[in-house]
């Protein structure tokens, strides 16, 4: 391996080059393409961790600033069908593992992983200490809706958890609230992020008694800018900006929200095909169908930040693809610059002393 | 009150004339016209229950058959905003309630409302015994898909439990499961309905344990056939027959399918007031979105059954139109001629002694 130089103003970044369906080939794309970016790149340097032949094939065909761009060789890989913990356990040498241990010893200031989600969540609470006061880290996923929010202007509300962990206590509950809320601020430059409580009733008193007792500490802390319950149709609209859920229910609700854009983006090429009418009007409405696009639309930002640890983490669908993993890649930049997990740890800790 | 008479060979459908945002109009004219069609309203009498004032009022405007339509006096409605248990205790004099207690008597043989959908779950448990076997009722939403199924070649999924109860123990997971494949069988004429247990993962070890005992009772089954875990994602291609969850995951994945449609139709309409352009291209395209829509219409089957009961129970949801009110009407009538619940008995028998 090449020692990895870091000067104290730059940023490292640290990528499993070999996690995602179209590993490594598009994540060595964008990480290539983001070591040309004047801007978002200046100062940023990239380690992409992997198989390292392969790497080097694929950069090799790719313009690239070779001076922001270090490989580090990991042999093997975990596959998406394989369970993550029986996988983590029997390879060390994997490149999700390997990332993390640079990020870990300080080598990079974060991860970015398209690959085996369960696998890159256990593998990043396994090398990174939780933000102190806090139970449980979060994934938290953005997804796109009709209103705009915060100074960014940013389409998009927060949802989490999405999959960190399935079920999740009333103070675990809280804690999403707060670090959605800090991200929101952060992020978004929200400065009152609305928090909503996704449950099966607007009624506070409605729900499993998580979910209860969740309002009424959602309610009564001053860091919280609460909105009360939302119900499942409310996510779409956008009503909230931070929307809090355990992480069985927030798995199958953003899926949810990405099939049934999948559905009707396929039906809607059948509809291409099929008829020339519908065609012309495919064409003439495209600037329309964009804006219905625009609501369903993951690739357009591409990264979930996991919450929570010391470390910024940024999770990549699976089926990422550059544009995607570029969008990934700046998110994890902008959190480093940001020092996400200090501003995650304050805002837990007003948690405390006002809880 | 009117003496009700009945006939062994008619049907009777009690209906909750005032519940609903549209009520009483709504119903009573979904119920006017049922009352004067041939087929499906031929030995078919409907018992309309409410303000009677209000139902007479609604009536006088409309075609109907005076003979096929009773009216039931109860004073007072449970509104939408209530809590279901403190309503129903407090007035036993509601519609619901005086609904749920005409069918118990055998007044009735089923009972439709687009009432408070929690007062009316709780109204009908409380009336009507659990077919022997079940520990759990559930409330079944049909869901429309690009796949047809079965003899009836039914556009639609069936998802259970969608808020009946909250949380669901791995035997009452299979009781769902068992349930929905004698709804399909009978209702989709669908002989083998595929049964999939909603999850975060395909992963038969992954999930909630309940999930993961479930997955294991589901797949040993041999009344089921099973399908195998799905993701939020694939609930919306529609790629099985019958998905089990518990009732608050239910409740959250049906309406997000709902809020999606509403928020995509939202931005079609505001499309086409904007530009002539997209006006002419919805214009040539109406027959596309009409596929698109269909996906997403709740509106087009109007019913959800409440499964696991002795008697049948149809709920619409509360903003139903005149359209809905009908198909959940249509839905009731079928449900009583196919002997339901003693189907849905028989199923469960198979499952006690294989299960």
């Amino acid at each position: 391996m090449a020692r990895i130089v870091r000067s104290r103003e730059s940023i490292t970044i640290a990528v499993d080059a070999m996690g995602g369906d179209h590993a490594p080939a598009v994540v060595v794309a964008a990480v290539a393409e983001a070591s040309l970016r004047g801007g978002v790149g200046q100062g940023v340097n990239f380690l992409l961790v992997g198989d390292e032949i392969a790497m080097t094939e694929a950069l090799f065909e790719l313009d690239h600033n070779s001076e922001r761009i270090q490989l580090f060789h990991a042999p093997t890989v975990i596959g998406m069908g394989e369970r993550a913990q029986v996988a983590l356990e029997a390879r060390a040498d994997a490149s999700i593992v390997q990332a993390c241990a640079l990020v870990q010893a300080g080598e990079a200031d974060a991860l970015v992983s398209a690959g085996h989600p369960g696998a890159a969540v256990l593998a990043a609470t396994r090398h990174f200490g939780l933000v102190p006061g806090l139970g449980r880290a979060a994934l938290a996923s953005v997804y796109p809706t009709p209103r705009v929010r915060g100074e960014a202007e940013d389409p998009f509300s927060l949802i989490l958890d999405v999959g960190a962990s399935l079920r999740a206590k009333p103070d675990e509950l809280l804690g999403f609230g707060l670090m959605g809320s800090a991200y929101a601020r952060i992020v978004s430059r929200n400065e009152r992020p609305r928090v909503a409580l996704l449950s099966n009733s607007r009624e506070s008193t409605m729900g499993t008694p998580e979910v209860v007792r969740a309002h009424e500490l959602l309610s009564r802390h001053e860091a919280i800018n609460f909105y009360g319950n939302i119900e499942g149709h409310e996510i779409p609209r956008g009503l909230a900006d931070v929307v809090v859920c355990e992480g069985f229910v927030g798995d199958v609700a953003i899926k949810i929200l990405e099939g049934v854009s999948e559905a009707a983006f396929d039906l809607a090429r059948s509809a291409y095909h099929e008829r020339v009418a519908w065609r012309m009007g495919l064409k003439l409405l495209s600037g329309g169908l964009q804006k219905i696009k625009q609501l369903t639309d993951f690739e357009a930002y591409g990264g979930a930040p996991l919450l929570g640890l010391e470390k910024v983490v940024i999770l990549c669908h699976p089926r990422s693809g550059r544009r995607a993993v570029g969008n990934a890649l700046r998110l994890a930049i902008k959190n480093v610059r940001a020092e996400l997990p200090v501003a995650i740890a304050e805002a837990l800790d007003t948690g405390t002393s006002q809880g």
